[in-house]
């Protein structure tokens, strides 16, 4: 298995995602990685190693480009030759944490999605406070989603929380503003009903955005406006959960900062385990190889993190499951 | 100044709120509240009291009931009765923890709209990291938003903010899926447009769910669906970590849990301040007397912040300012 990495993607890059490559490399002696980026300054970081495969590629894409012109203008830039990999069967997936807009359109384009699928989406694994994990699908890839679209993001969940996590028969809710099935905005009622009768959907119904981390259901579809401003909003308050405590124990005394320091593996398993992005990306989902899109800021562990997700996809077979799941399904209705 | 107060709406009435009534008299010496429900009962719990008027209310509205019909039908109901005296000019303001729909719709129907609003909207104030508030409005009230509810929404949280929190000139936000002016879906793109030619709003440009609660924006407006999306799922997440520290702390021995005992009072007003609700509840603005929707779970103290809310508002003028105000914009525009 040989797993294609943007070497140029991420505010860190290339420094980090070299450390976060050989660190993969370290903890799979199974898997082969393609970086791509300037050979000189790679090889530098990278040293020699019979399992990293360095790919020159002398541009790179800025966070700040109209993603679509980007990818098509600079063809030889490291994430552009990472995709092109993994169109010419060269990688069997690929991890970037460079500008979101041009990661989701290059992989799109180049990789192309699984028959059957609208509009392939981002999708994050959190995790659940019963231990487990909820995907959330879409979180920005599609704004202005037709319901329709839903049902395919509700496919393409399910498939990866069969291939990767192995639940059997995956809940699926809708992100709601009410748990009733006659609640909502028209676009949420009209989703409703088409989950409802979709085939091989384990539709539990509406799911309110206070218990998407309940535990109580593996994967939330919604358009990916609401999506994103579910997950940021979950980001947000727990950053301003940590703030405050934060403020509190500076405010609270010797007795506090004593507390505080005996809790300090407490609070730091919890950070971890709230911050999903320290674990990898999220999976962007209905194309036919994996792809990871990891987080800006991801540091080595993150890119590490997210290598080891696209094995695990790849392992998984979440793309060729979506793709049979389609195949039945369509032939069911 | 007298506040009208819905006697059996809420999981915990009529015992908590007569409770929280006779709280919030014993706060404030100047205020008089007029109580609505089973005289007998109410007797009963509140004994005598020379600024507590019980005004007896035969009917109590069910949250299972359809708000349109159950308040046309229950002309007897606590809610109507609470209703009718502001409409009757007796009552200054309102303070239910009943069906939130019998509310709104009740509220907009019984004391009407100020005069150029075109959707009432709810509206928490919620706890910021820089020890502020944030109002975000809507949180739920209307779904399918024309983009011209936002422009009002974001007067009426001003009104609210300048009224009840002394700011002189709010910073005002668009909840969005991205920072970038061109960021967002059509609806989203659409309000920013109007946001930011509306005449007399201190409008900022886009806010991520992520940074509602930075105490950089004083005022975040939104479709009330999103809105909605965006408090529950802060809602979710806080509890969340509580419930994930729970764990963690159970499964961190003596030391943890000791460090825990040290650090109860900080995790204790974490809490409280986290609790929007237990200040008060949602101000449903836009209306020409105050009303203030306390949660259907209130106990005494929720119901007691929620009365000393419609308090300050009425104190503040949030709804003379409002009207001023688009009565000013209307004429500039």
């Amino acid at each position: 298995m040989r797993i294609a990495v943007d070497g140029y993607g991420g505010d860190y890059s290339p420094t980090e995602v070299v450390k976060g490559a050989l660190a993969a490399l370290e903890q799979d002696k199974d898997i082969e990685i393609l970086l791509t980026g300037k050979r000189e300054e790679l090889v530098a970081l990278a040293g020699e190693h019979d399992r990293l495969i360095i790919r020159d590629a002398r541009e790179v894409i800025g966070c700040d480009e109209v993603p679509t012109v980007a990818v098509r203008t600079k063809k030889e830039s490291s994430l552009v030759v990472a995709l092109d990999a993994v169109k010419d069967g060269e990688a069997d997936g690929l991890v970037s944490a460079g500008s979101t807009g041009a990661v989701l359109i290059g992989a799109t384009l180049k990789i192309g999605r699984v028959k059957g699928v609208e509009r392939p989406a981002l999708a994050p694994a959190l995790p659940t406070v019963t231990g487990g994990n909820v995907i959330l699908c879409d979180c920005g890839a599609n704004v202005d989603c037709r319901p329709t679209y839903l049902v395919g993001f509700a496919r393409m969940a399910v498939a990866y929380q069969k291939g990767v996590f192995g639940l059997e028969n995956p809940r699926v809710g809708l992100l709601n503003n009410g748990a009733e099935e006659t609640k909502g905005n028209a676009f949420s009622v009209e989703c409703h009903g088409l989950l409802k009768n979709a085939k091989g959907i384990n539709f539990i119904g509406n799911v309110e955005a206070r218990d998407i981390l309940s535990g109580e259901v593996d994967v939330v579809v919604a358009d990916g406006f609401d999506g994103n401003v579910a997950l940021k909003s979950a980001e947000g308050t727990a950053n301003a959960v940590f703030s405050l405590l934060k403020q509190g124990i500076y405010a609270g005394g010797t007795r506090a900062k004593l507390g505080a320091l005996m809790l300090k593996p407490v609070f730091k398993g919890l950070k971890r385990k709230l911050d999903y992005n320290e674990h990898g990306g999220a999976a962007f989902l209905g194309l036919k190889k994996p792809v990871v899109k990891a987080h800006g800021s991801s540091k080595a562990k993150s890119i590490c993190g997210a290598i080891l997700q696209v094995r695990d996809m790849i392992a998984g077979g979440v793309s060729e499951r979506l793709a049979a799941d389609l195949q039945k399904d369509v032939q069911n209705d």
